[in-house]
Formats: structure tokens, sequence, C-alpha cells
């Protein structure tokens, strides 16, 4: 998905006005149509994407996006507009196709530009904001409010007081329990002056069909694009999951874990309770990590794993074993320690008696 | 408690009815009025429960219910309904007694079937479903939502935005803070052809008086029955609590703990903060857990215990305070290891020399 | 800041007033009015503070206040009001100045006493309670509660469902994302004849400018006077602070960082995700602490810790280094005591033949 599929107004921009917007210098055709912004994983055909450095060319040639916003000129086949910030250049793009209008919300209800399917409930307590989009027979409960431009597809049930951030985009048969917040911004920030100044956050959360979310979680959206849920991934009360985590398909998180940013796990991964992820870790297809596990390190599939720092359950069963030996170790260390030294002086003795 | 005394319409069936409903064969007398449902621990006279294997017919011989859905004709003195899915004939007899209707409730503020004392608050911004029952004196803040069946005592609090699921049964003088979820449902799921399919999750959650909960946390409804909060216990913000868990009276239970389904606590337990209990086990009157603790085993009252896996702080402070000297250990191993290889030659040689 | 800056109503009273209030002996002037009451490191000048023991009276040789709640009689220059149980005493008196009403909330909307700034907006499902004061260009979005006294200071954001417990203060530029609820009441509870009584809870949360606080955070109000989040901090989703806690300026504290009661933090401290602080630590400025780390006692700054319980990283290092060898060290030692052994049989048999 990439903002075309959700850009929530009279978005049509052309190259040449992108270039004007963000001063940069257009390598192509001014008149070129762009239809939207994405991450160079996600950018779809007719859409602009980046490269903040220009030795990451190559990475992008699978790339299906029409344009690159890049930090000096590059030998590449597409439309590149070349601006000093790619950063800065690349977000103000975003928020052309994906504006961030918190205020707009109606007084209550349903906006006016929100499209519900005629067997939908939407109770009348939830707010629905503009450009929303809602299913057939999907259920919004008391309180649950959808911020503008997020879609919610068919069968889906809100409960209530859920929170939908803008842009959200949500598939069929997704069940979301009470109090959870999906699509806040991540935690980004960099050090300036002695502040912490937030960084870009403005991409969304996409939860694919079959997924069932329970109580009181958090899902942040991604830095410019996804934060996804793999299909029919369950996640239980309480979890956490960072913005750009790509979670597989058929997962299960179970409560309190804590994902940070970037994480990627394959399909079948099981994460018991109160597990912790490290940011930008990947872990393998039905990898299984034991509760109350810290991982540090990306972790291969079809294995188990315990502990903090996270290893397999083989390694660890061992060092736990021993752990539990260990003060009967040290008494046994201090008795080989006398006894070698009562050693040495008995062979001094006897050596010297020899001489 | 069982679904007679929350059963919330016109629900009164024969044994002949529900033998019919689940397709069933009956040994009993088919005019007898079925008064609920419920699992053997907390079925009531009238009412009915299950065995999922004849073994276990023993196993409820204490039980009050006055008739059983089997998987086989067994010896037992009660009416039978044997079915070939016990699991799935109950499921449909409590979904006839405790009906899930997450559309059912009032556009806004108290649904007509509703019966709020005449003492009680309710702020016109929350939202009480069908057959609640409220208490005189409780106090029902701002956004919060009471789903169709659920009964509060008497003064009561529930803050702002809490949300309180189907069924739930809470007593009195009970405090919830705002945010938190009461009976949503529990992560279960059992595995067929590729996906996580979701068991049953009709049971409930019931509170005992003078409990308090802080903000935040989660309470998972039972499978069939309960998951029961003991009177006096107070819960602090952001804990879990998973299905069919009994927890008993006066408990502790600090910020952030998880405890995992089917767990029971004995009376004046304190768990301290982040401590996670793995599914199933069983701790004794007045078992204290210290902070960060992953309790793994069932553990005896009366102790303290520290530690992932957790054992007795005396155990668990033997072994901390070996773990710090590790590095000393290590070193002083290897030259030990360098002695006694010297002391082996020295002696090798003495013995040459000798002979 | 103190209860005089907070009041809510006409709370003018004399010292003479309190005094027969508390049931107390004046030793002062019964004319003199009273301004407000706090604990000793936040009561102003014109407030009333009080000390829980008489040797305690040097304490509070700095203390601003101009009265003081005692045990008996003391040697200090103020007025003096001594009762016999000076916790009760001063809990009568806060609540004279920030009286607790929950059911005070308005029918839906903003309270008639409430002042919120022209350029203010408040969304229609928000509720805003009597007394509440919301600054210039701040925005409070649908569902959110916002507690009677509280003020809000200027371009600050209240996500979906944030709820805002009595007297809290905001200052400038906070963003508070959906679901978080600041100002519950402290988990504090005193053991009476077999139950759990809760103490007083009769303080607020105090949070500073540039405060970022994340999704479905928890943050508890002070027992008498603040718990502080410092000026410029950024807080990740599902964090919980304990009453009470002092946090200092540009912390960053990421997702599921849990901090007991009274803990303080120095300035530029990182606490990595799901850190668990115990009560009454102190961590100097720009301390670490790594993810899942137990910190138990305090920590100086300009330094990182690691570990359950918390140690320097480079100790912390050390022993994880040697933990993974635990299982060749525990063979080794095996054949250490082997050889040993051999060696004190061939040694003893040398002797006995050398004899």
């Amino acid at each position: 998905m990439s903002t075309s599929e959700i850009a929530i107004q009279g978005t049509s921009i052309t190259l040449g006005e992108i270039a004007t917007l963000v001063g940069g210098q257009l390598i192509g055709d001014p008149g070129q149509v762009c239809l939207g912004a994405g991450v160079p994983d996600e950018a779809a055909a007719g859409e602009i994407t980046m490269i903040d450095h220009a030795k990451r060319a190559d990475s992008i040639s699978n790339c299906l996006a029409s344009a690159v916003i890049t930090p000096e000129k590059v030998d590449i086949a597409r439309s590149q507009i070349v601006v000093s910030d790619v950063h800065e250049a690349f977000a103000t793009v975003i928020k052309h196709f994906r504006p961030l209008s918190s205020t707009a919300m109606p007084a209550s209800g349903v906006d006016a530009t929100a499209v519900i399917a005629s067997t939908a409930f939407v109770h009348p307590t939830a707010v629905i904001g503009p450009h929303v989009t809602i299913g057939e027979r999907t259920c919004i409960m008391p309180g649950a409010v959808v911020m503008p431009g997020a879609t919610i597809g068919e069968d889906c049930v809100l409960h209530a007081s859920v929170t939908i951030y803008e842009h959200t985009r949500i598939e069929d048969r997704v069940i979301i329990h009470a109090g959870s917040v999906i699509g806040a911004n991540g935690f980004g920030y960099r050090f300036d002056n002695g502040r912490h100044v937030p960084t870009s956050q403005l991409g969304f959360v996409a939860i694919e069909s079959d997924v069932e979310i329970g109580a009181a979680v958090t899902i942040d959206r991604g830095t410019y694009g996804s934060t996804r849920i793999g299909q029919g991934t369950k996640i239980d009360n309480q979890v956490m999951i960072a913005h750009n985590c790509q979670i597989g398909k058929h997962n299960l998180i179970c409560s309190q874990v804590g994902i940070a940013g970037s994480c990627k796990t394959g399909d079948y991964v099981i994460l018991a309770g109160q597990v912790g992820l490290k940011d930008h870790v990947t872990l393998g297809d039905r990898a299984i990590v034991g509760a109350q596990a810290g991982v540090m390190d990306n972790l291969e599939g079809d294995n188990v794993y315990l502990g903090s720092p996270a290893t397999t359950q083989r390694e660890q069963m061992q060092i736990m074993a021993v752990e539990r030996r260990l003060p009967e170790m040290r008494r046994e260390l201090k008795r080989l320690r006398k006894e070698v030294t009562d050693l040495q002086q008995e062979v001094d003795t006897a050596d010297r008696r020899a001489a």
C-alpha cells in the first residue's frame, strides 16, 4: 500500500509542482503526474520515493516508483528531484498526500465525506472522521474514534474506546478490543541543542485480514511508510509494537510483549508473555521465544529461544541448570584452591627432601 | 456465580429442548427445567455442566449441577445429554443463557431495560447496555461503557472510558480507574489448517467486593466460567490478568504484572512490579514474588520468591551473590588449571626421578 | 506548584479555622490567612505544610510555608498547629483546597466555570469539568475527559480518550496520545485488621512544557504533592510512572518502562524498553539503563547500566560473557576435581614410598 490508495483529497500533483514545493531540481518531465509517495519497499508505479544517499541507488532497482527524491544526481532510469535535505523534502511530499488534521473531526457521529457501508453499524457515540471508509457488517462500538483517511474493511469489530489514527488501513475480519490505540506517532527523536526534537512520523499502520488485537494494545505508525501486521496474526492485551515493524502472518504475540522499532518477524512466529525485542531485529519463520526473554540479535526460524539476551533453548537450559548450582560451584572452587595450594606445598617439600 | 444469576432474557429452557438444540441424546426427564449453565466448580443446583471425558465423571461428584453434557453415557446420578462434541454443545448452551450482542447497545445513555438505582450517578456520555443493573450510589464517569447483562453493585466507581464487557459481575465498593478493560475475550486459539482459530470465550469476569483496579488494567473473561478477583484485592495500573484466573482475597498486584491463563493465587499474595506468571500456576497464601520475577511452577505460600525462573529468596540471593563474582571465578578457574597442570608435570618428573 | 495556584473555589481560610477543622492546637495568629497547602518541597509563602515527626523540624528550614502542622510543639519560627494525627489533619486541609468531586462533571461538553482560550479546540464529545483552564491553540480530541481543577497550557494536544484527573497541571506544548491516563490514584495501602486500606492520594501530576507522552501511558498523582515530569521529557507508549516520582528534564523513557513510587531521575536520563525501577531510587544526570534492566539501588549519572539487579555495563558485560561459558566452566571444574584427587593420591603414594 502507498499513499495513492489512501489519498484523502484532490491531491493530483505533477513532478514540476513537487520540485517547486520542495525547492528541488527536477531531472525529468515536469508535466508527469505523481500519484502518491511511498518508501522504496512500498511505492507503486506512478509514485515518488526517496533515497537518502547516492550509493543507495542500486538498492531501489526493483522499486516500482516512477520518480525518486535524491541528495544528488544519480545514474538511474527514472525522474529525479535533487534536494539538499531528502528527509525534509520527502516529509513535505507525504504531508501533501496524507495531510494530518487533528481538528478536522466532525462534531459527533460520522463526517459527511466518510463512506459507511449500508450494513455497517456505527454506534452514535463513536466519531468517524473525514474520508474514512467502513466496509459491510463492520461494527464500531461506543466511544471508538476513527481519524481522517482511515479505511476499515468488512466484518470488522472495533470495541469501545478504540482509537484509529489517520490513514490507518484495516482489512477484513479484524477485531480490535477496547482501549487499543492504532497509529499513534512513533517514538523517534533527534538530539539538537540540548533538546529531543521529534522526527517525522508520517506513515501509517496496515493491518491485514483476520488479525485479532486484544485490549490496550498500542501499534505505532511507520516513519514514512507502514507498520504492518500480517494476515491472521493474533495479538494479546497490552502488547506494544513500535514504528516500522513488519510482523509476519499467523504470529501469536502474547500479552505485554514489546517490539521496538523496525523489527521483522517471519510467519508463524510465537512470542510468549513479556518478551522484548530490540529495534531492527529479524526473526525467522516459526521462531518461538519464551516468556520474558530479551531478543538482542536476529534469530533463525524453526527454533526455540529463551533468556535475556535470548539464545537457543538448548543453550539456555544448560546455562540455567548450572546457574542453580553456582553456590555449590563456588564452594567447590574454594575447596580446590585449598587442596591445590596444600598439594603444591607438599610437592615442594618432597622436592626439597629429594634434592 | 453461574449463568442463571445473570440470564438476561426469557431463557427458560428444558433439558429436552437443550438436547434438541445441541443434537444430543438425553438420558433423563425431558421436561426438567434448566436454569443456567456453569463449569463444574461454578454450576448451581438446577443448572447444567459438562465433562469432556468420561473418566472425569468422578471429578464432579461434588458439583451442584442437575444435568451434565457428556461425550458418552457415564455412570452418574444426574440427567445427561450425550453429544459428539462436548465443547461445541456446551458453548451453544452458554450462548443461549448469555447471548453476545455487541450491536445491542442503546444509541446513547441508558438502555430502557437497564436497572439503575435511584442514587446512582451515570454520566450522560456513558453508555449502559440492555439488562445491566447498577447499585445505589455507584458512579459511572464520562465515556464509560457497560455492555449487556453486566451487574455492578453499590458504591462503585467506574472512571472515565472504562469498558465493562457483557455479563461482567461486579460486587460492592469496587473502584476501577480510567481506561481499564474488564471482560474482553481471552487469548485462546487452536491451530487448524495453517490458521489460528479462536476457541470459545463465553465466560465472564467476577470482581468481588472492595477490589480496587488501577488505570489501563485488562482482565479477560473466562472460557466458559469466571475469571475471578477475590474480595479486597488491589490491582495497580497496567496489570494483565488472563482468562480463567482465580485471584484470591486481599492480594496486592503491582503495576505491569502479567498473569497468564488459569492461574490461581491464595489469599494475601503479593506480586511486585513486572512479575510474570506462566499459565496454570498456583501460588499459596501469603506468597510474595519480587519485582520482574518469572514464575514457572507452583509456589508454596508463606515464602518469598525472586528471579526468573523464580525460586526462594534464600536460594536466589545465594545465586545472585555468586553471579557477581563470576568473572573472578573464571579467572580463578584458569589459575587453578595452570597450577594443576604444572603440578602434574612436577609430580610426573619427580616420579620419573624416583623410578 | 502548591494548592493555592489551583484552588478551585472560595477556599479562603484562616489558621484559626484550620485549627478548628482539624481539631488541633494553634500556636500563632488565628486570623492569619492561609493560601494553600503543600508538602515541604513545594509549599509557597502563605501556605501550610506538615512534618510528621518533631525531629524533622530542621529539614524544613528552607521551606517557604508560613505555617506547619506538627505532632507536638517544636522550636520553629512559624505558626504551628499541633495535632494527634498529622497525616489525617494534613489530608483534611488538602481536601479543603483541592476538593475531589467525581460527580461534578457537566452533562456533556464544557462546564460553565471552565475557562477555554478562544483559539483552543475542544471536540464536542470531550468533557471538560468545572474550573478547568485550557490555553490558546490547545486541541482536545474526541472522548477526552478533563476533570475538575486541571489546567492545560497553550499548544497542547490531548488525543482521543485521554483522561486527565482532578488538579493535574499541564504546561505548554505538551502532547498526550490516545488512551493515556494522567493523575489516577497512587497504589498506596496500609494493612489494617486483615485488609488493605487506601492511604491518602490527594496530590496531583505536574507536566512541564514540551513533554510528549505516548499512548496508554499511566502517571499517578502524588500522595499530597506532585508527581512531576520535567521539561522536554519524552515518554513512549505503555509507560507507568507511580506516585510522587520526580522525573528530570529531557529524559527519554521507552515503551513499557515501569517506575515505582517516589523515584527521582536527573536530566537527560535514558531508560530503554521494559526497564523497571524499584521505589525510592534516584538516578543521576545522563544515566542510561539498558532494556529489561531492574534498578534496585541509586545509580550515579554519566554511566550505562544493564541487568537485573542493574550494575554498570562494564561489570554486566563481564558477567554475561562468563554466564554463556557456565556449562563449560562446570565441566572444567569437574575435570579439575578429578585431576586434583588423582594428584593427591599420586603424591600420597610417592610420599609413602619416600618415607
